[in-house]
């Protein structure tokens, strides 16, 4: 398909985060390389620590978050492009009064969650 | 660098086209896998039809443009999500009122535009 719209796309719940849920807009099976998604965390929400064996580029669309990259903490509103490393332990916590909008696209390849203890 | 704002990247003249200027949010020198960029079509502006050996993976930002892929012809607007398969001709046309805002994900290799005469 080269057109859908993001409101015609399913969201689930993200089991391993709080408040919240995310929309596959071009997942593995359509995109060969990489997976473009959308995440929404509520205001107080967040996803805890975790790695991943590839790279995240990311694009702020809304809203404001705390995302932890290794030891550095930053605070993240619209139009923030944020590049996670891969293996590099990364987490968010969404603040503020609007939803937290993220794109973030992944190689297709290795890209499991793996939660820090 | 983890976290930059799409204010202070620089933006750049698109030859190619007309009234389109690009910004590269991750570079192929900072995104092992794929560059993430944000092109700006002025309304009335547009990038003529060509092809590249690599997909395209898209999300709209704001104002509309027609977006021509391989036959077919869509009109788009904020909140849609574009796949170009690798080889398939494409092109844009932006209208309206707003400039056209589009976010657009390529792999690093093969990613050289080729204009169809």
């Amino acid at each position: 398909m080269h057109v859908k719209n993001i409101d015609d796309i399913e969201s689930e719940v993200l089991e391993s985060g709080s408040g919240v849920s995310r929309q596959m807009l071009i997942g593995p099976e359509e995109g060969p390389n990489f997976a473009m998604r959308k995440l929404v965390i509520e205001p107080g929400g967040g996803i805890p620590a975790h790695t991943s064996g590839a790279e995240h580029e990311q694009y702020v669309l809304g809203g404001t978050a705390r995302v932890g990259i290794g030891d550095q903490v930053y605070e993240v509103g619209k139009g923030d492009v944020v590049f996670i490393p891969a293996g590099e332990p990364h987490w968010y916590e969404a603040y503020g009064e609007e939803s937290f909008e993220l794109l973030s696209v992944v190689p297709n390849s290795d890209n499991k969650m793996v939660f820090v203890k």
